[in-house]
Parts: structure tokens; C-alpha cells; sequence
């Protein structure tokens, strides 16, 4: 282990986490939240700056590391980022409890977006752009972010972090240096935030929320980004106007693509972006899901209670599947009360996620794609065993390795999936009964099976809400803090992927090769 | 395709079905159960032999067949058994319906239990005699039985069907020679479900069902050595004496080892048995599971309807552990009002399967410890890409191929598990309430997101019951008939382990080569 050189790297990001808590502090002063809530940013700035600066000290033997370090390294900084990320929050009392507040961080840097917050209405105004904030540094990744600033070196390192940092079964450059590749990502993020933040500020500001509009439209805006799903304001995005749930549905569909292919569209290759079969793949399936639900909630317009009109019922089927497959996890309606054909239609979506490069979390199009294509593979075998594939997928005949690696994560994914559910049973939570309130009405939930599969399902997909007692409406504040630790650590699986995860916590990583 | 090959194979279990129903229709004429039951068996079996002598008329050109020839027949014969086995049921009117019959007797082959009859007291001696023991003829499989009549080829053709219908990532054949082998396996299955007969006739009658104890004993010994899990009486086996539920639970644990540990113990190999590492987690994981649900039943005892007593509380944990693990799906009192973290194990247990080589459904042990497996090769292999895996399952190398090809089955078993949920939330009965009377009481469930769920896992892991509306106490009835085809597909998806049933309905399979 590359000691010296991973702490180098960590001290740096720290450093950089520092200067990134800057903006909540300037959001504290700016609405005189007074001493409590500038205290609670700057103790960790300083605590960050002071340990960055410490780590930068020791000067490394080498400069290189192998990819076992990067993997580590990766996990390791999302930790220690969520770590420190989770001080104001206990400082400022908004969030007294350190293992909610990691929880609550660790759902915004990983873009999950469930939340242990009951009311949000109590947070202060810094605290929820730090909360917002998070999911637009953690959509990115951080390390990609770092990799702007740190010498480029030939021997794949930064590759290495890359590699175990960005979401899909396949990782390319864009361009052949990889700080380019970053810059360019970069500015493409930022780019399509700050349309979203224009295109809302076009809209009418919300009823009882006038002197916000800014406020607001900039925490949509980096919630869509990141595909997170804080809410800031009570009940998600149900009080937004419909323009604007336009708008952030779009947006959410938009940061779901493979960001290489905004690249592709800034160098005018536009029939390269509709020949990658994973797009096609997904808007197919935006549309389809859209369609089904759309479809089964104007066939049961009297049998549930929100009594939606034939637009609402447009614009919440097509708001719910933007965010569900992106994985952001907002909601403009109650869709725990939907009927069962839309909620499993959100259900399926919630494995698959968006497409690989993008923001979202989830097993990704692209996955299901070489699954299936693999499936097929595999059947051509057995009917002809001297049949050699010649299957493709992006126009690259399909590898082997490629098909096994998506099989290897997709039962990883599964066992994990089971696993942790199996842990959450042991939550003296289980049986209990939530209060909701919704658009659907008032009305009782057992916490059951679905509350847990639904839960875990959405921390390791990086999604937010889940059905029943981890609904659109409610909160993962019931959980112990057991289940709590437990759940964070899977939305930090989910978001890496697993296996820098894996890699972090496993002994030999630390013993010499 | 060798049709006529094929056709002769197909003809030849048709007969084989025939004789077999003589069985249930000696048993109409024993109870004297009149000219309508004699006629619903006397009429398919005059269809089967007819139909199966005229496929021996064409001679075939070749006498070997491919591999692919190989799994389309056997998902074809599965299909055809149940075509003609579930005639009886609607002759008698005892199921009218035809797709529930067919629903019910694919259950029966594929040893799922899962049953649409809502009151077994309402089925002839016959029907109830057929139902299961269509589960000890599905449970060791109909194309090894036939292998011990056809003569034996060197082509490896005998080889290509033991592979298509045996559960587990391998086949090993136990000697050299297929009939011999498959002999072996039918004698030690025949052998302990006649030890298990003899030790359930030690016990006393059930009240109330005097005169039937052989008959009794009989039906639930075919149930065990199956896995199945048809209940003949009312509630499963919950009149049962507890000396009788303890033999039948440990005879379940007993059916679901792999049978060529049966045979290492006739030849006096004990101590291979012991080294076998499928074996030891086996046992571990039954161990660990009766302990885990056991404590939790303990620990509880006041907060849930049954009001146990310790020795019941441990005898219902030990049943429901080796009904589960073995996928029978006999019940001996309602787990689905048991405390959370049990019904979990359960659940877990579900996915899990008993072992390779046995009559269980399931994803199986030896998957389990193979994926578990592979899994740390990986990691090693991110850790040190210059790794060579030296990992050993079962004394031998583990090879890159089978650990992917576990992959590969359990990244399908999944997909086709959600694939189903989703298809099943088509149903109106979603939704609905149903009432359960059960030794918890009278209670009503919803047919919710964990009827369904469990409801597919329960058909693709064999197993019978669910949670919720299709629990213990429950019947599959309330499913419309889309439903019903679909889940009956997906037994025998579960049954032949997906590939046999992908590879009848793949075009290219019917095609010429």
C-alpha cells in the first residue's frame, strides 16, 4: 500500500471538501442564520483544511498506485467525505444524532436522496443547500472532480480511479487524456445545471414560497443533476407548478444519458448519439413505462383517491418514471396508492436505473442489455455448440468477459439486495404502523416486507423513497440505528458499484502483495 | 431435429405416464369410488398408450440426438405429462377447470405444491393419491427413470437429457455407465421412501382419520421424497402428532442431499460424505436457520397469536426450516404470522434451494457457495491482477466456467423472478382481501406486492406456499387464469433450471443447423 500517496490524494479531497463547504457557509450568512449555523460549516472547514494540509506532508516513495489502491482509495474518500460531511448537521442540532446525519450525507453525496428528516421545514437554509449541494458533487464523483487538478501520469493511475468511480459495466475516455475527459464532463454538468436553473426561474414562483424562487430553482436544479431527491420544501415536488415538474422531469431524463454522448452532440456527431444502443434502449423504456402507467391510472380513474385529471395523470406518470430510472427519487404524488401494474412498473425501474456514465444509480440499460444479449449468447450455444457469437453491443463485438462481469455484479447485486433485507428484519420497526399524509389522503401503513425490500432496494439503487412505510410521503427516520449504518453503507455500495467497496474492507488489501 | 427420434423418446414416456396412472386408478377401485373417477384415469391412459404406440411407428434415420435436441425434449416431456396428467382432474370434475388442473399438476411434476384447491376434503382417494404422487414422480425426474430402460448410447445422447433435468451446476455421473447410475439414484429414492413409510406407521393415527393411516403415511412419504408439498388433509401437516412431523421433517432434510452421497455411504465412503463441502454448509445454514427462527420464536412468545409452547416453538422451526430449504412447502402452523426475522429466513431459504443432486428446488447450495466463491476470486484478482485462482469446491479447481455459468443462472433466475412479479401485478386480484383461518386465527390480508412476489418465488424455487394471500393457509385460486398459465410456465422454468424451457421455444431450435 501506497500509504503516503492515497493520503496525498485523500488530504486533497479534503481540502477540496473544505472549499466546497464554503458555499453552505455563504448561504448561512447570506440568510443571517446567525452563530450556531456559521460554526457548524466552519469547524469542519477548518478540521478539513487542517488534516488535508497534515496528509499533505509526507512525501510518497512512489508516485503511482496500482488499481487495488484506487479502488480502495475510491471508497475511502466517500467515506471520509461523508464523515466529515455529516458535522454541521450535528453541530448546527438540525440533526443532533451523528449516525442520522451520516446517513443523511452519505444519501446525498451517493445521490439516494432517503432521508431520516420528518420535517423539512425545520432545517435551515444552509443545511438544505449542503443537503441539495451533495448530490450534484456526488453525481459527478468526486475523484473524477480531482482529476482535473492532479498531474496526469501515464501509467493508468487515474484511470484506475475513474474506473472505480464511474457507474456501468464499461469505462472510456472521451478524449485520450483523461483531465480532459473530466474538464469536459465537467462542463457539461454544469452547463445543463445551470439551463435547469434558467428554465425554472421562467416559471411562477410557488404559492407561499415567492422569495425563494432563486433558492429553490438552484436545489431542483442540483437534486435533478445529481439525480438525488432531497426535497427542500414539504412533500417533494408536489407544490412545484406543473412547468416547472415539466421541466425537472426533462432535466431528470437528460442527466440520465451517458454523458459521452452530450460530448458527441457538442462535436456535431448527432447520428453517432441515435446509433448507441443503450439510448434507444432507454427511451424505449421511458416511453413504455410512461405509457403503461399513464394508461393504468386513466383506466382507474374512480378506484383511487387523488382523482387526477387526464393531464395530471400525464404529468405525474411521466414526473414518477423520470425520476424512478434516473434514480432521483422525487415525487409530485403519492404513488404508494397507485394502483399495483404502475407501482411495479416503478419497481422494475428501480433495478434498472439510467444508463451507465450518467448520474444514476441502479443496475443500468446498458447491463440489462448485455444480460439479455449474454442470455441469448448463451442459448445459441447450447442449440449449436460450434457456434462462435458474434453478438454486438455499441457496434464492438461483445466479450466475453464483458457478459461474465455483468452477470458477476448483477448477482452480487442480488445477494446484497437479499442480504441486507434479511438484516433489516432483525429492526424492531417491523410491525409497526406509520401515519401518512399525502395527496392520497390520510392514511395507516404497516412497516412489512415491502417497507424493507422497497428500502433496501432504494439505497442500494441510489433511488430514495421506497413503497409502504418508506413512501413517497414518508421517511427513514424509524429505522434503529443498526438498520440506519447498514443502509448507509449500501447506498455507498450502490454507488461505487460494490466492488471498491469490497475491496476497501477486505484484509489482503492491506498486507503486502 | 430428429423428430422421429425425439417422438419415439416422447412416445415411450407416454406409455410410462399411462402405467403410471394405473396406480391412482387401482386406488379409485380400492375406496369404490364409482364409474366417474375410474373413468377420468382410464380414459387419458388409453389416450397415452395410444398415442405413445403410434410415435414408435417411424424410424428414425438416427439414433443419436444433439444436445440441443436433448433439452428440447426434455422441457417438451414435461409439458406433455402435464397435458395428459391433469385430464383426470377435469374428467372428474373434481377440477373443472382445465387450466387449474393443469396449474395443479404441474405443481404436482415440478413438486411446487403450490395448489388451487381451495378444500382438499373435497378430492376423491384418486385425485389426492395422483396429486402426489405426480410430486415423487417429478421429484427424481422422468427422463433418468426412462434411461434405465433405453438402451445405453456412447454418443453422450443419455448424458445430454441427466444434464437437462438434474438440478445443480454440475452432473457427475456416480458410475460409468448412465443406467447403472440412474438405477442407483432410483433404488436409494425408492428405498427411503419406503424407511419413511414404515417409520411414519409407527405413530399413531391422526384423530379423526383412523382408517387411513397407510394411505396417510403413503402421501406424505411421496410429498418428502419429492419435495413437493400437496397437503391431503386440511392445514398441511399441522394434525399430524408431533412424532410424525419430526419424521417427515428429517426425512425432508434427508431428501434434499445429493443422492450420490447416498451412494458413497452404500459403497462405505463415509468419510467423503463429511468432506463434501455442499454438504457441511448445508447443514450449517438448516442448523443456523432452525436456531434463528427457534430464538426468535422464543424471544417473542407473548407478542404473536400461537402461543407456543418451547417444545412446539422448536418443532415448527425445525418442520418449516426443512420444508423450505428442500422447497416441499408443507406447513405445520401459520409462519406467515410469525415475527419478522423468521419469516425472513424463510424467505432467504427460499432463494437458497437445499442441495445439487437432490429432489429441491431452488437456486441450490453448491450455487450459493460456487457465486461466494467467485466472488472473492475477483476481488483477489482486482487486488492482484497477476492472481491465479487456486480455489477449490469440492476437492477440485474451481474453473472460470462453472463459477460463470452460476452467474449466468442467477442473473436469469432473477430477471425472470421480477419479470413475473410485474406480469402478475396485471391481475385484478391485486388488491383484494382474503381471509385466512389458520391456528393464528381468523385474520384478512391484502393480495399485496408480497403475495405476488412471494407467489413467484414460490413457483420458480418449487416450493408451494408464500406470504401473505398465498400463504400456509392460503390457496393460488384467487389468480386469474393469465396468471395461472404464466406462474405454471414458471414452475417448469424453475423445475428444469430455465435453459430446457428457453431452448424449446427458441425459433433457432426448430430451425435447421
Amino acid at each position: 500500500m501506497n500509504y503516503k500517496k492515497l493520503g496525498k490524494i485523500l488530504g486533497k479531497i479534503m481540502i477540496l471538501e473544505g472549499v466546497l463547504m464554503i458555499f453552505p457557509l455563504i448561504v448561512s450568512i447570506i440568510y443571517k442564520e446567525g452563530f450556531q449555523n456559521i460554526f457548524a460549516f466552519s469547524v469542519p472547514i477548518f478540521l478539513l483544511f487542517l488534516s488535508g494540509a497534515l496528509l499533505q506532508i509526507p512525501k510518497p516513495k512512489r508516485e503511482t498506485f496500482y488499481q487495488k489502491e484506487g479502488f480502495a482509495l475510491t471508497a475511502m474518500v466517500w467515506i471520509v467525505m461523508a464523515l466529515f460531511g455529516a458535522l454541521p448537521f450535528v453541530i448546527n442540532r438540525e440533526i443532533p444524532n451523528y449516525i442520522n446525519a451520516l446517513f443523511e450525507i452519505m444519501s446525498g453525496f451517493t445521490t439516494t436522496g432517503a432521508s431520516i428528516v420528518e420535517d423539512v421545514t425545520a432545517l435551515s437554509h444552509s443545511s438544505l443547500f449542503w443537503r441539495s449541494f451533495s448530490h450534484w458533487i456526488g453525481g459527478m464523483g468526486i475523484l473524477v472532480f480531482v482529476l482535473i487538478f492532479i498531474p496526469e501520469s501515464n501509467d493508468g493511475s487515474s484511470m484506475h480511479l475513474l474506473r472505480a468511480e464511474s457507474p456501468g459495466p464499461q469505462v472510456g475516455k472521451i478524449v485520450s487524456k483523461m483531465k480532459v475527459t473530466a474538464r469536459i464532463l465537467y462542463l457539461i454538468y454544469l452547463g445543463l445545471t445551470v439551463l435547469e436553473v434558467l428554465m425554472l426561474m421562467l416559471d411562477d414562483p410557488i404559492p407561499g414560497y415567492e422569495g425563494e424562487q432563486f433558492f429553490h430553482s438552484l436545489l431542483a436544479a442540483f437534486g435533478c443533476a445529481g439525480t438525488g431527491g432531497f426535497g427542500f420544501i414539504p412533500n417533494s415536488m408536489e407544490l412545484f407548478n406543473p412547468f416547472s415538474q415539466y421541466v425537472m422531469a426533462t432535466f431528470l431524463i437528460l442527466f440520465g444519458c451517458n454523458f459521452s454522448l452530450y460530448y458527441l452532440l457538442l462535436i456535431g456527431q448527432v447520428k453517432a448519439v441515435f446509433k448507441s444502443e443503450e439510448f434507444k434502449t432507454y427511451f424505449i423504456i421511458v416511453a413504455a413505462s410512461v405509457a403503461l402507467i399513464f394508461m393504468s391510472l386513466v383506466a382507474r380513474f374512480d378506484a383511487f383517491p387523488q382523482n387526477y385529471t387526464t393531464e395530471e395523470a400525464f404529468r405525474h406518470s411521466y414526473f414518477q418514471v423520470a425520476s424512478i430510472i434516473t434514480t432521483a427519487g422525487f415525487s409530485t404524488t403519492d404513488f404508494n396508492a397507485w394502483p399495483m401494474i404502475a407501482t411495479m412498473v416503478l419497481f422494475v425501474l428501480m433495478f434498472m436505473g439510467a444508463m451507465a456514465g450518467s448520474t444514476a444509480g441502479g443496475i443500468k440499460t446498458s447491463r440489462f442489455v448485455i444480460a439479455i444479449k449474454g442470455f441469448y449468447i448463451n442459448v445459441r450455444k447450447l442449440i449449436n455448440p460450434r457456434y462462435v457469437p458474434k453478438v454486438k453491443f455499441e457496434g464492438k463485438t461483445l466479450e466475453e468477459k464483458t457478459v461474465n462481469d455483468v452477470y458477476s455484479f448483477c448477482t452480487l447485486y442480488f445477494f446484497i439486495l437479499v442480504a441486507t433485507v434479511f438484516v433489516l428484519s432483525f429492526d424492531s420497526v417491523c410491525g409497526t404502523t406509520v401515519t401518512v399524509v399525502s395527496d392520497a389522503g390520510t392514511y395507516t401503513v404497516e412497516h412489512g416486507f415491502l417497507s424493507n425490500f422497497s428500502a433496501t432496494l432504494s439505497c442500494i439503487s441510489n433511488i430514495g423513497p421506497g413503497f409502504e412505510a418508506v413512501g413517497p410521503y414518508a421517511s427513514f427516520a424509524g429505522f434503529n440505528p443498526f438498520s440506519k449504518v447498514i443502509l448507509t453503507l449500501t447506498m455507498l455500495i450502490g454507488r461505487l458499484e460494490i466492488l471498491p467497496v469490497l475491496i476497501l474492507f477486505s484484509p489482503r488489501t492491506w498486507t503486502k502483495v
